[in-house]
């Protein structure tokens, strides 16, 4: 068909996992019921527009790009915009996936002036609607990239110039509108330059004095507007800033309680970001998830021992299952999703790799969501953990304390009461025993 | 005379740059006055007890304690307890620090119940008070160990045991009345083994919940009691634990804002702690100062290469110059000090060399008072700091926006008003020459 | 039966994947034939002296020893030497292992002066090797410590105490005569404290010209005694050292390289050392094995997130496989084994801790194993990697080149004949792809 | 002047430490004579062309180019490649370093083709070897890039197709008849691609096979030549490869011995790679020149706690000291020399921080050299050092050691007839203490 962009790819199906065909799904069985709900609801699985459509092109800082991608033939401006338009929809449709994400910059080139920008964006996305429409396909989140050009080279809403941080609000304000025309169930915010190079030229309080600012003025624009997207702050510790300012779950909910905006906000948390913070890769998912913070997962993976983000694609099982396993714990991720903020490694040239890389990640969380689903089922795993607790409920004075309406004295006194504590064993080795039976089971 | 323990050291005299003595200081001169107050009160050097006086005599996990000190001959129990007592006060005296620190249980030796226990420190302390008295030095800091003794293997006030919770409280309960005793100016949690070793048997929230129960009871009991010494938390990223709560400044800012307990407590922070956690060294008391939780600061260094805490004695000289930058800027540490967190290395066995590090180490701290003074003076770095947000303070939009009085839409006006911003250069190099001009100037 | 010191446990039995009882094996059947040999000779099991059955207890650098074991009641000395012998055997027996490991100082005491530390030596032996004879269970390697006991505080080796230095010779000829009367298969050096704590006190070159002395004269020690042991060394890129002169596999060649020993050492590689040193946890175990210097397997894992040494149960299906594919590639490791260089977490008090921890592991690397057999077999991530480069064996000057035969400007000329040459994939999601459908499949 | 393009820049001057000019040097005086010899020859140092006259531009992963330079104007390809040879020159002799590195492709365009490559890159050098007799500015090293363009993505020595590994030859060819045009006194190979991504599409020891070859041809064909810039390699661990086969010194040492290539090679050492690999800033700087294979070093300083290279400028004086010290002990670089590969930040927009980069750093290493000279003068340090090392030199079995003519029982011997070693302290406060004496003294 003339107008197919990936030719050789057609629909990909559910095979099961003795299928060979690398493009076939072994896990992922969409409309499959796991634990009461499709696992397309579980995972509720996106595809992220810049990685996928533009990326730098497998650009890195010691060299070109390598991607070479036919259907851009020689187009530009919004001509190849709108190509890059029909090729993302035609991915996600042959992947199969429900969701995407995207940049406003990723969608639509940058004109002459704001005005101009702008009026590509409103051409471009009024294109991305009728798409969604054909297709069914949904925008998970929609964000401004307040990063790439120079003008934000020294922050964006934390730039020392009121200017650049009127620029940024003006972006905002946009992709806000586009958002709502999208009907995109939330809005992130990654504030890759939001933070510092150096402390000697950084007021740090200062600064975030007005990101706080910033939202604001932004969740009180989207409340006078009726605006319902879900505000998603996603928590990275450096790179490109030397320090960000939302270094990871816990820091960034501190901000949200220093300001006063911790009602607003949910968290976009990406495991790679994780363990740059110098957090195990479900650290923060597990954190955000239990203080009632977690809007949505960037599921993609990084390697531990180089010291910046490579956005792989999530090929772990044991992670993926731990991810999962969060996921069922909080019944779902809401309007979150999984969002694939991955690319494929700038030597997988072939297009088709872009599917690899996909189908490889949706089976390895397909498989995660099987194997997590039967650790609860199944609740072993659980009744050690509560067994573990089981003190705090058994005797009163537990349930006093957790109220707070015990004093230091009574403890006191049920300590000297019943002399030295016994050494109870951890047990870890045995959990990880057991979890390992249902991960490799 | 027949008491000395370092007979071969006399009282630290200060005798100028040329020295080259190592048992004088060479900087710091205490009642010299710098910036309208003397050395020593903007300084507040501390010794603490544990790492000068017990540690593990050099143990580290491939080796056995490699110090033998003569003065503790044969000596065990309270005798032994006692003697170092002795030890210490002539430490801090021919040294010449006006602060010391400790635990509960570096000072006096667990007996075969808390009773016991509380007992035997009851009359340590009692004497710790006469030597106080008598040498007038000052306790900084006291604090709990709830790390050390196996009962707290599993946590401390996170024990999944209730009953080892309240073995914790009564520790904390009689530390504080010690405290309160001795005239501490400040008192410490650090939480070691608050944390975890293994997502798979471990309920964060739920743990966190129980410290914030236990802090909540620290502080009714110290109001109900009178008690006027500021608590400090010492946030560490891991180590012994795989990950601790109290990760780092911010983290531990959004425990105490999720526990409404964050008027009751200020930081005290350690860069090697800060770097464990992937910041720059004075990353977190910049932090900390500039959001008013600044308390005090265990004034070591660690390596940032290793992925320990080796709490070796500050000897850079643009780190302590950066600490002391801060400190002036807050206008000192109000009941907090410079407590040295540090230990002379494990090969470093003669006792001599206990005086050889902290003297180095003040010395350097000493110097980067004056280097920081100095800057302060004249000024030219913070004029540059200013100077790069100057379009905040001269457009009145921008007070405008600091005060939440604007709206989106304004700051898009604005915007579109003014066209591309200019880029200014951040300077980072100018920064760092000047900064050199001082530190090595 | 009364002179059993695990009672609770009986000999660990293989009883398949679908075995809920945590003292069996689901994977590890020992005497299965996989590609031609039983499974036990693939994996030739060893379980170490020194984490097993004396470790620290469990101490660590902030904590008291954790584990209380029954079996040691009050006993001392050599009864308590003797006492860990039978304890060890019964273990080994019971966990079905054919192999273990020690240093000196593990199995017995050290006395008031060299010739009593020999002595005990001596006899503590002796009965091991009755109870090899007894049970059949082999030393795989025997090793010296030359890091605990504080005169090593500077080195072993490498001390600048030329004292010293003959201290650890004598302790390495004692146990290199010992492995030879237990028939020891392989001897290793670990140099925990060959390296330095400040480059400012040490000569790097002359303290290795020291270490390449000191393994000369081993070497001629063997060879003229007839000893037939593997000389193994033991790669580890710091801790307890700042840094250690045998960083990694390459570093450790190197040096073999400079001081002409190359032929007389193969390396003992373990994993958590390799992700110390920065390289992915196979990394150094592939590349000794493409250089003929696999000699043996600490088979543990680390955390990759934490600075130090963890010596976890290796519970990474993924990682066990990507080992044994390198053991069956090599075609097995000789005499070499995988020993189990784990400890228990110190909050693993129960001494069916020690069981459900090593047959975790043994059950994680047996069905690591499996899943490599089948990868070999099928030979499909082979295929892949050896079509990636045929270049070089199909046309002609591939292999003038690699002979060492071409010159320069033959290439320049081919290079110039052919023009730009392909962008050809490298396909790195497709390999994870298929390698996660036989891992997880 | 119509033809200058830093106008407002004039030679830049040595003014003494007292100079609050930024465009003037406090420490580095050229032709003072430090220990016999001008600082100019000590130091010997060199202007990079790629990150000063080329770069990104600025980019980031995360941004676009910031710089924006206006001498380029709407230049392109050779006009262009001209016009930054003339700027280069202009800054070269304004901050008078007597040095200069490039790339082959810094300094001129591809053309279409192998043959147009060269011809343009004949066409640039032959202006650059003018520039050079007109200015006296002389040629550090010169090296080849096979790592910027797509077509070695996957390598270049080590590429898995042919036919790429000959453009490579035909590249390196090139360059070294360039480079002996210019009189280049070393010619550098870094391999930024000659790694892995993923071990599973990798033959490691086939890859360095080809690399090895290739140095052989190298070594041939400079020979056949009669060329005479000395050969260096220069390590790093990573960036852009998940892992790069020179991972640090020793790795690259044992390569050498590895393929008998270690007498035509020395190395480059760069500290911000040091660092990378785990080691201390100067360690591999230590260990080259002690094993005699420092050749040259690129002096620019990372950032520990970030897990790339950010080539900054050195200005830690600590640091510079140290490198100047050993700079000092092995008589100067030879042919080598101090190339700043360091970049300015990327918010650092105005030329003039160009200067302001490299004077500060050429100023810490001056003062650095200036230190490190009076530590050689009174050479207290060193006095230590070989204190430390007594026993070796003063006992005759120190000596029999050394020269390999002891047994090990001959070392048995001695221990046993000295008993328990002395406990030795290794002083390293005091180390600290008097080093820092010096720097900051």
């Amino acid at each position: 068909m003339s107008d197919e962009y990936f030719p050789t790819v057609t629909k990909i199906e559910f095979k099961g996992p003795k299928s060979k065909d690398p493009l076939s799904f072994k896990h992922y069985n969409p409309d499959e019921i796991i634990l009461g709900k499709p696992m397309r609801e579980w995972l509720r699985f996106s595809v992220c527009f810049w990685h996928t459509f533009v990326g730098g092109g497998g650009a890195d800082p010691f060299g070109s790009p390598t991607y070479i991608r036919d259907w851009e033939g020689d187009l530009q401006g919004m001509d190849l915009a709108l190509r890059r338009i029909d090729v993302a929809f035609e991915f996600f449709t042959k992947l199969g996936v429900d969701y995407y994400c995207f940049h406003d910059v990723d969608v639509s080139p940058e004109g002459a002036n704001i005005d101009e920008s702008f009026a590509n964006l409103d051409a471009v996305t009024d294109y991305m609607l009728e798409k969604q429409k054909e297709t069914g396909v949904k925008l998970l989140w929609s964000t401004q990239n307040l990063f790439s050009n120079p003008r934000y080279m020294n922050g964006g809403m934390t730039n020392p110039d009121l200017q650049v941080f009127c620029y940024a609000a003006a972006q905002i304000q946009k992709i806000m509108d586009v958002n709502h025309k999208l009907q995109g169930e939330n809005h992130v915010f990654w504030g890759g330059r939001e933070g510092y190079q150096s402390l000697l030229n950084t007021k740090i309080k200062l600064e975030c004095d007005h990101m706080a600012a910033m939202y604001t003025m932004v969740v009180d624009y989207g409340k006078r507007k009726g605006y319902t997207a879900q505000f998603l702050l996603e928590p990275k510790p450096r790179e490109p800033s030397k320090h960000q300012y939302d270094y990871d779950a816990q820091t960034t909910i501190a901000f949200l309680h220093e300001y006063g905006l911790k009602d607003h906000f949910k968290l976009n948390i990406e495991p790679n970001h994780t363990t740059l913070a110098g957090h195990e890769a479900v650290h923060d998912i597990v954190v955000a998830s239990e203080y009632g913070m977690l809007g949505s997962i960037d599921s993609n993976t990084g390697d531990t021992l180089l010291g910046w983000d490579t956005d792989n694609f999530p090929m772990d099982l044991a992670q993926t299952t731990a991810v999962m396993a969060v996921v069922l714990e909080q019944g779902g991720l809401g309007t979150g999703g999984l969002n694939f903020d991955c690319k494929v490694r700038r030597e997988s040239v072939d297009p088709v790799d872009l599917f690899i890389g996909h189908i490889g990640a949706m089976d390895t969380y397909a498989l995660g969501l099987r194997k997590a689903a039967k650790m609860k089922e199944h609740g072993v795993l659980k009744s050690m953990l509560t067994e573990r607790y089981l003190s705090w409920s058994t005797h009163p004075l537990g349930a006093k304390i957790e109220k707070s309406e015990a004093t230091l004295e009574e403890c006191v006194e049920y300590a000297k009461s019943q002399g030295e504590p016994k050494k109870i064993s951890g047990k870890q080795e045995l959990f990880e025993m057991i979890r390992n039976g249902y991960i490799y089971g």
